[in-house]
């Protein structure tokens, strides 16, 4: 049976490539660029809260490090080394494998180098501390969102709820769609093109892993707002064409987590700029509603131009949702 | 009941202090001084494996933070900001306020400011990530040791592993120097300032949480040197007193881990300097031994100037024992 500093040596140790000092010492040795501020983020994945016992390990390996590079897209940042600690119940040298595959697959998609980490014994918990650079000042947090701003959000959110609804056994999916779905879940690809594009475009920008609402409902909460979303605007199509009713997909999208995608704020005179970012990074970007002076106010424009009051369905109370600090 | 985001604003929220953004985004900001390299480490400390259930929340916290300290320390680094990722089976306050209580109390201990993390629902895990600077190119790793250096180790290894022992039912210690040892295991102290300290002093440095010999073995690998420890010079005395014999005493000071102190190699020229050390950072220094030119042997000179080969017993087959990478 290998030693586990074999099993490091095996599968993550790799030579440093802009590391000082990469894996096999106490630390890593890294240097940040004149300039630049340093951003840090770190996610937990945990077997039977954020994934299912036999989850294959590769897809496990790419979003471990995807999620925290989501984290760094929204702050409009360059994710540049990771660190990655691990706690596993045995030593299964193919699942690691598969495993390690996933994480340099992410690793390599979005530049990042995996400089250090710590491997264990316990229930398989999954720790990515992923670590980038911003040009200094030019970060976008939760906290700037103005009343009269655009409300956006990329992709399709919704999809990845409505995958685990049906790999669950519970509504099931369009064959034609089912793939993208479950793909969205387990292999969500962070909008990191876009959150760079969007430096100085966009006021507040954060990425939704909780659900649409719960993670505006963060925006709105910094930025001292409201927002008032329109129903007409809310890119339903695709959810309904997986095979969901209208209340489903709505449900799925403005509540549903794990999509990752980009939920950002900018002024509406850069309406053409951003369209014609979309363009650019390949993402498509739904422009669904506008902030709000009314701190805390958050309604959703029905047909008729009446407004109903939204409660923030993302929010979980300690359900095990993802709940970055 | 609390939801997760007001349990992390009641306990580990606190006003940024030298970040530039602390908790509460989607990323921390902060900035590396001019003329410093980053230095990362991460560690993850898995109820059953690292600690038993039922631990003391607020010694957890200290430990949690502590564990990483000790490797900036063994890079010679100042530890500067700190992410945390939890996963807990339950919303106990009581656990979490203690617990933070432990993670602020470390933190202000060496001057770390807690600026991220994640809080998820699953077996308890407490994974810290630690970052700090060093000025470029003075950081010790554990690649320089040359044959004829001097070994040290600081303080008293061997009590965290007898402690363990004891609370665990076997061999029991002295009452006079139980707390102490218990201490020694549960509320580790990193020995920062002496690391500092040994700038430009030590060729090669690690700290050990895995046993001096394991730990011992990796400067040997990294270094490509061999080593001899002369057995009358090992701190035997203290863990004597503790009230065991003295082949016990031996193992648990040669193969205990967990007691974070740190291993370095240093020229026998600074012999004079770093015994003035030892008082400057109030921390005793042993020296045990010196550096071999073969690479990979590891040898105790016994009574009669006889050597005999020694295991690297702090080598473990994957048993959840600490492993940084």
């Amino acid at each position: 049976m290998p030693s586990e500093f074999e099993l490091i040596a095996r599968h993550f140790q790799r030579p440093a490539r802009s590391a000082d000092l990469g894996v096999g010492d106490d630390a890593a040795l890294v240097r940040v660029s004149a300039g630049n501020q340093l951003v840090v983020s770190t996610d937990m994945l945990v077997e039977g809260t954020h994934f299912l016992a036999g989850a294959d390990p590769r897809q496990l390996g790419w979003k471990t490090i995807a999620v925290s590079v989501s984290d760094l897209a929204a702050m409009a940042a360059q994710p540049r080394w990771a660190t990655l600690a691990i706690s596993l119940p045995d030593d299964d040298d193919a699942w690691l494998a598969a495993f390690a595959d996933g994480v340099f697959a992410c690793c390599a998609s979005f530049d990042v180098e995996l400089v250090g980490g710590d491997t264990t014994r316990g229930p398989r918990n999954l720790c990515a501390t992923l670590f980038g650079e911003v040009p200094a000042g030019q970060a976008v947090t939760r906290a700037g969102a103005r009343p009269g701003d655009d409300i956006w959000i990329s992709g399709q959110p919704g999809r990845a709820a409505l995958a685990l609804t049906d790999l669950l056994g519970g509504q099931g999916l369009a064959a034609a769609c089912r793939q993208d779905f479950v793909e969205a879940l387990h292999g969500p690809r962070p909008r990191l093109a876009l959150g760079i594009a969007l430096r100085g475009l966009a006021s507040a920008m954060l990425d939704v892993s909780d659900g649409l609402l719960g993670d505006l409902a963060h925006i709105l909460e910094r930025s001292q707002v409201g927002a008032r979303l329109f129903d007409r605007l809310l890119p339903l199509q695709a959810l309904i064409e997986g095979g969901v009713g209208e209340e489903h997909a709505r449900r799925a999208l403005l509540g549903g987590g794990d999509d990752y995608e980009l939920l950002f704020c900018a002024a509406p005179s850069l309406r053409g700029r951003i369209s014609g970012l979309a363009e650019a990074v390949c993402t498509p970007l739904h422009r669904v509603g506008t902030v709000l002076a009314e701190a805390g106010r958050l309604e959703l424009e029905v047909g008729d131009g009446a407004c109903r009051p939204l409660a923030p369905i993302g929010f979980r109370h300690f359900t095990g949702e993802r709940d970055d600090y």
